[in-house]
């Protein structure tokens, strides 16, 4: 089954695409001056993007991992989610804390999606 | 290919299923008076309910991801995991020191099921 | 469709094979005197050897998730990702930092990949 690329880089791909499966990396905010609602929305916002791009969007995902620089804003964040979020299409998720690979990073967010 | 839902909420699903690959939200446990085992197994033991519901079950278990909020506790949550997976049908897994949700929460763990 | 386990053991399998799909555990050095990027390299060749065992390769990775045990060595990890990874095949990739079940770990990776 052959393997397509997204956003495609020299370290990591944006989207990585197998037969009906879509693996999107870990997606950071481009505009470190936001907060974690606002990261979070950037963030969205660029899944939404990928998705778009893959064929497939929100109401198909299958699986999502949060990582927050301070798990203490874990309602912020959801304040960002639960607007976004097809509530009768809701992947699975899991949110933990987890340190980033910039100070400035307040969210990080990995899925995977049926297209 | 079909998307289907068991335990759907407005913000996550516990387990979308896509074709014959079962994802399994970040389960945690609903009683948080339990020390790290007695979460564990708790924990483990919904996940048997939702594989159950799912129409498959541990044996066929791909991938588990566990979350621990201190990392020290590894053994203690090993000793609901050894007495819980099949010996001959053992996972992948990662299991690495994250914060949880709750500070009450002691061990988060998401999981790939095959069906 | 069937599973196949290599490396299996009675805790967890190094690889959980799922039709097309390929399931790494999360992987970490033998020789934990190494420093971070002498334990990515050690992982990635590991990895490499995994993959092959289960019919595959590194340009077929689909999604790798990499788990620092202090997030200020994301450059040194990366000067050996960066050496390892098929810049025109590059996985979907997420990394933050997180407490390892050893202290001498420092780095652990996780991967899916096709086959």
């Amino acid at each position: 089954m052959p393997i397509s690329r997204l956003a495609p880089g020299p370290r990591l791909s944006g989207v990585v695409i197998h037969g009906d499966t879509v693996y999107l990396a870990g997606h950071v905010v481009a505009d470190r001056s936001l907060g974690v609602k606002g990261q979070t929305e950037a963030i969205l916002k660029r899944i939404d993007e990928r998705l778009a791009e893959a064929g497939t969007d929100k109401t198909r995902l299958l699986s999502v991992t949060i990582y927050l620089a301070d798990i203490a804003t874990f309602d912020e964040m959801n304040e960002a989610w639960d607007a976004w979020v097809d509530r009768a299409a809701a992947p699975a998720r899991a949110t933990v804390g987890a340190a980033l690979a910039s100070p400035e990073y307040l969210v990080e967010i990995s899925a995977i999606a049926a297209r």
